[in-house]
């Protein structure tokens, strides 16, 4: 059930609906809009009768929803969302670039990058602390030390810092010391973490999983919203299919697809996409002109030497070139993006 | 590492080499075989010199793996392994079938399907208590209610239990009322709760992910067998495809395909595999055909009103005929399996 | 449309309907059934009005088809087509196997392969004398020479032979030369080729490419039977997926999925749908319990030194023990096929 | 065998190389470069010893080919290829765009589309006269009339007409009329088709298979090389996963992957790539950014009045929307372009 507000609702209107969906036993989720506000009601079993809610004052219409989602919906919210992170943001006017190696290897590599990351302009930094890994013998990150180091990161440079986080546990760790929690495309269906991070303050980066169909994406991103937490960003990092030239085939026409349904920011991960560096700025430079809100990509200061997935990690020039053009493309698309405010 | 003991090695010389490995800062699993034992040794970041093991008494030869996984080996395991479920077993001379609702909804329901699965012969009783379900707002499981009806049906029908567990919480709970802890194909590269299963005291049913490949597969249950727990079946239960005339394509030549490389027991869930009714009799027997050493199937005292996946649940008439038939076809392969004791 | 005569028609009344349906330009496809004769009109454009054929004497009704594919269904035939080849048959009682190498290399290899065929008890040989090869520069068969050899197969051992045309030109000489016609599966959208395989006299193997959709396959299947030729024999080969443990998937669930649907038999190909010669007996045994009306295998007499496809090839001995699983297995699901004459 | 001429070798010099290939009773193509001529040499069944060539006067090197393909490669032609197509061409400085309908219906939406297309300042045309169709009873295009009113646009507007050619017959009726010819997707293994193509005059623009591998794309072009037609056009337009919110997986990275191995342009086709007209800028942008050498896209007077995949065809306004947008990407890529001479 969706609960659409008349524009003129007041402050007070809007809480008495929510109220009264809190004495039915659902829960309310207010989304402010630019022009009205809507009430996402979730928890109802089957389905409920709208008069009951239309009857209530400043209410415009109550509205089925029969989708398996509504929280991520342009129904519930025709805007782009704009999710902050600290003075900066992701899907906002800005492209946002969040760079850095696979794994934190040490502090002075990882300080290496973090100062040719923040040369580029770019506003993020990405590294792994605990990293999943398909086997139990290889290279399972820092730990402990490794978010000490994306901490300092954090202080000496002033980038926000996106880390993933395995399970409850490296969560609760990751909010100690990071900006944004990413969800990778191993968990996009590990609901016990998905409703852990709806219970998290910090935006979360949510990988489509290697096998994920569209609704399964964006309705692990509702997991996350149904427990409270609105801040959300998708990102496409590629599906397994049966093409061997790359390590994932790298699906951009999701991008255009989650933009006709939702309101999330949505962006792209070329470096997983393709597994081969000599393809990251080909396609991250697609991925912006596809309409991505910005990209995460892996650059190291010694590629053939990191431990792990060297083989896609940029060199500090090879990065710093795609930077140049992909803020060119995404110039040119600009005023597409503004056009389509809502495609449907 | 693989070190493998003389045909007559002693109880005494065993244990030496395992304290030398101890003592290296590194781990043994000892996999006592019909006619010697290996030593499996995990924990290394490098290679290993051979000749530090292959002086010790007891010792006939040290060989370094290159392969990604080394405990579910044939190398290090010729003979088939059987994993013991109290007195009945899988992966030994009989085919093990585990039958059941797909969810536990009521306890009426569940001892009228119960009833059914002891009538048929079957040993082992599927249902879960929890269920993963790709909707926030979709039918969970009756959780503490489902867990205890698992309970009552293991008291009042003799049948062992096999249940999901979603996550570590799930999994303590598990251990309490169930035989056979489920890795759902969702969690299969969930490798924290895979070392969380490896340190439990029961058998684990591994679940092949939508898109896993054979290797991360087996190197799934490498990540329960390096923590201790040997106890390992795998399930094959569908991947994702073009194809949409199922809801998964059953790839049965992963049969084969595991024994090829792995002492492990491998099962097949034809209802999940196909997700229609009218397929899961005929693609149960092309498993039992393909050399399974047991199945997993979904059936229902009412499959239309089935709470969750009732398009794939057998009547108890359709169900007794796929035990018949699956049970002839079990005997013209049995000769074959037991020809193929170690297939390369 | 599809007209359904009335059990007691008269073979005048059935003409007088075919002649009515070519007075208005369409052209009509009369098949007998146990009990009835249908009708299958095409070459309409839209829709046409069932009442000027139900005024007409004997018929029962006539029905707009919906389905993009009319004459391979069930719809307008409901008892299984068993596709006659002389003596012997497709899709009937007997499971038919179609065994022999994968290209004629030589008249004494094929003549010894021949043999063991025969000896076998197996009625169909099959061997290319031209194969479709991905590199323009491997070996592309024998051509006349392979022909001729085949042709002296059929004399010498009274062996049915099986064998691929590639295009319309190996097509004519096929008819000279083979007793059912193959067309591949990266031919299985070669429409001009589908076309002429329907003006032929012979039956037609047609395998199922390599991503065809289940409807793709069935409409391929129709261009050939709307061209006049109801002799169509399905084959399942194996699916492009992301797994690598097998050169295709074999998807077996199309066998009960086509079963559903159509009316036409429908076999297995382990040998491609594998690609490994120790999983082809396993795959051969689960399409026989699946359902197959058939199978058709690789065998070489010796495989190691085959010039195409050798991997795949089974000797003498293991295509033996094939043939006496698969025996075994078809007793024990010929009770079953003959329960669901018609599944729906 | 790859024979590569020193920088100054004469015309006789090369002369005599191609004869003494010939003499051999193999084939020569003959490649000249910016700096040096190479020549590939076809037909051998098993390894040349290259002393042979590299004591002919005017050899540099004679080099054994292990891949399987030869002529599309680096290796034999360092620079990119221009297909030169009248006084125009694909793979040169200029993003070429081939643009019109799905099919031809109509000399009057015919004229009205290539009024748009050429208005755009787009140099090439497409549209079907003959169609392949999954269904035998769809619409297969207006044949004979059909490629008369392609003549005429040709005439009338000065565009270049790109259409497909489904058989050998109709190649040879495209010959008369166009002056790119279309091997569509379903056709890229049909090996008969390659070679028909390969002894033609005119560019050939080869699409990529709906489950082609890499290097059954470039094996597909090999064919139609070896022939000794060289104006090979590669068009990735989607591959079949299991993706269902697009109508094929546009697998973007195939791009930067070609420009790895071969020196053939490489263009897109969004419309198939994706199906549905609200992606086709997005991806047709992706497409440029990526480094494709153009695009093909279907235009429409009227899509919802299409006769065949109305649903992604792009109205007047649209297209010209793209073009704009894709020629402003293309000038930020070219830089990339011209500094990637040559990649590895």
């Amino acid at each position: 059930m969706l609960i659409v507000m008349k524009s003129g609702a007041t402050e007070e209107e809007i809480s008495r609906v929510a109220d009264a969906i809190r004495e039915l036993g659902f829960r309310p989720h207010i989304m402010p809009g630019a022009t009205r506000t809507a009430i996402g009601l979730t928890g109802n079993q089957g389905a409920l009768d709208p008069v009951q809610f239309e009857n209530l004052p400043g209410v415009a219409e109550a509205i089925r929803v029969s989708k398996p989602y509504k929280l991520v919906t342009l129904d519930l919210r025709p805007e782009k969302t704009v999710v902050k992170v600290g003075e900066t943001s992701i899907g906002g006017d800005e492209f946002a670039i969040i760079a850095g190696p696979c794994a934190v290897e040490s502090r002075e590599s990882t300080f290496a990058i973090a100062e040719a990351v923040r040369r580029s302009g770019a506003k993020f930094f990405r590294g792994g602390a605990c990293k999943p890994r398909t086997s139990p013998y290889a290279f399972q990150g820092l730990g402990d030390e490794g978010w000490k180091i994306l901490s300092e990161v954090r202080e000496n440079f002033g980038l926000k810092i996106v880390a993933e986080a395995l399970d409850e546990s490296s969560l609760d760790q990751a909010e100690q010391h990071v900006d944004v929690i990413q969800i990778g495309a191993r968990n996009m269906q590990n609901f016990s973490l998905l409703r852990r991070a709806g219970r998290s303050k910090l935006p979360i980066l949510l990988k489509r999983g290697m096998a994920a169909m569209l609704d399964e994406w964006l309705l692990a991103a509702e997991y996350i919203m149904a427990e409270g937490n609105y801040a959300v960003v998708l990102c496409e990092r590629g599906v397994r299919t049966f093409a061997q030239h790359t390590r994932n085939t790298l699906d951009l026409a999701s991008i255009p697809a989650v933009r006709h349904i939702s309101h999330l920011p949505v962006i792209v991960d070329p470096s997983h996409g393709t597994g081969k560096n000599y393809m990251v700025t080909p396609l991250a430079c697609a991925g912006a002109a596809a309409g991505a809100d910005g990209l995460i990509v892996e650059v190291h200061n010694d590629p053939p030497r990191a431990l792990s997935d060297g083989a896609q990690a940029l060199t500090f020039a090879e990065y710093q070139q795609l930077v140049d053009e992909v803020t060119a493309i995404r110039q040119v698309v600009s005023a597409r993006q503004s056009r389509v405010a809502h495609p449907r």
